[in-house]
């Protein structure tokens, strides 16, 4: 079968759920520039709560998007980090972000 | 204020979520070859719910993406077609999409 995310069927649909999501494409876009620590993107996603975020960063950890590093330090630090994947991952979604920038004027409810 | 979706007052934050959404990029990139009956685009859309689909319609139609015809005939006969702005909303919602299909063997829960 050839990969289709209309197909119900298709792990891609999976995958496309994750990544449209404004949360996910948030996150990966603020590791762009290197590691980052909770607090840091937490700061970063403005609005977002620590719910969110921890199950944000669990689910693209868990596709392989993400890594998450625990340093034995006081207190305790633990930095999150993309991987090949999810730095690739963040050229669509840069390109998403940057449209909806460039053309949020043009949308009715945002006048 | 520059948009800047990380901004959790910017209305960006919300066109990112409208857009940033499975359903709503699925439907429509369904719409990029042309204007869909209700029925066909639940057809295209595998496993979307009624509901689903009415919800997503109807966001996308109060966000100006998409509109809504409706053809008095028997029996009614009611037509979505893409606005302008979801037009060229289609191009980085495709690469959004390829980007996924295309990499998808590389995601371990893909496995």
């Amino acid at each position: 079968m050839p990969d289709d995310v209309y197909a119900a069927c298709c792990p891609c649909r999976d995958m496309l759920d994750l990544l449209a999501n404004k949360w996910s494409a948030l996150a990966l876009g603020a590791l762009e520039d290197g590691p980052r620590r909770f607090g840091s993107l937490r700061t970063r996603l403005q609005g977002i709560s620590p719910k969110v975020l921890t199950v944000t960063l669990r689910k693209l950890e868990e596709h392989g998007l993400v890594t998450r590093e625990v340093f034995a330090e006081v207190p305790l630090r633990v930095e999150y980090e993309l991987t090949p994947l999810g730095r690739d991952a963040c050229a669509p979604l840069a390109h998403l972000r940057t449209w909806v920038e460039s053309n949020i004027h043009r949308f009715p409810a945002a006048a």
